[in-house]
């Protein structure tokens, strides 16, 4: 039988909406999921899951009400469950997040940046 | 508050041991580890979990009973649960593992290659 590997960039270049989720493996009940980022995201929290943020391409900042990270490219970052976290990417960035199956992208907050589910690529 | 960014590169850059995961984050019940990988793994399966391979630096092929898969820089794959496999490495690779903490590196056998579990860098 023969078996396919993923390719993120490869699945990064079938898609150009920025903050727009897209799925790509699934793991248990959990998700990979690639997304294209650019501008500020809006303030928002998970309250039961942790959120993992994995560097493909680009820099993107995460604040947090009390401090901030920057992640450049081959470096990630768990946002625990609960912290308040606003994504900003001056240029466009790609990006994989690792979250629960069913975790929607602004969390808390319903937005116009409010992306459709579980749509897979 | 300062927050750091989890470089993988630079987690792989501290230890030498092939086949022996080292824990870099927590999200939830899951772990990511980094490993090196060079020459043959022992055939295992998972019972209880999917086990997510993503390679970092090189290349691996996973032999499965009925096939394998190939995957290079940036390509990840999903072993399903229950799944017997076995890992190759011809050169030396660098891989990103993602599985629910506790899972030991060879499954249901335990042979030379089983790893001390739960060890972070």
């Amino acid at each position: 039988m023969s078996y396919q590997p993923i390719n993120l960039r490869e699945k990064l270049t079938k898609f150009q909406e920025q903050w727009s989720p897209k799925v790509i493996a699934e793991m248990n009940d959990y998700q990979f999921k690639v997304v294209k980022v650019q501008g500020d995201f809006v303030w928002h929290k998970h309250e039961d899951t942790d959120e993992v943020f994995f560097v493909i391409k680009g820099e993107i900042t995460i604040e947090f009400r009390d401090g901030e990270v920057t992640l450049g490219e081959g470096e990630m970052f768990v946002v625990p469950k609960g912290m308040e976290h606003k994504p900003y990417a001056k240029n466009e960035a790609e990006i994989l997040l690792v979250e629960p199956k069913g975790v929607v992208n602004t969390g808390d907050q319903i937005s116009a940046q409010t992306a459709e589910n579980d749509v897979w690529i």
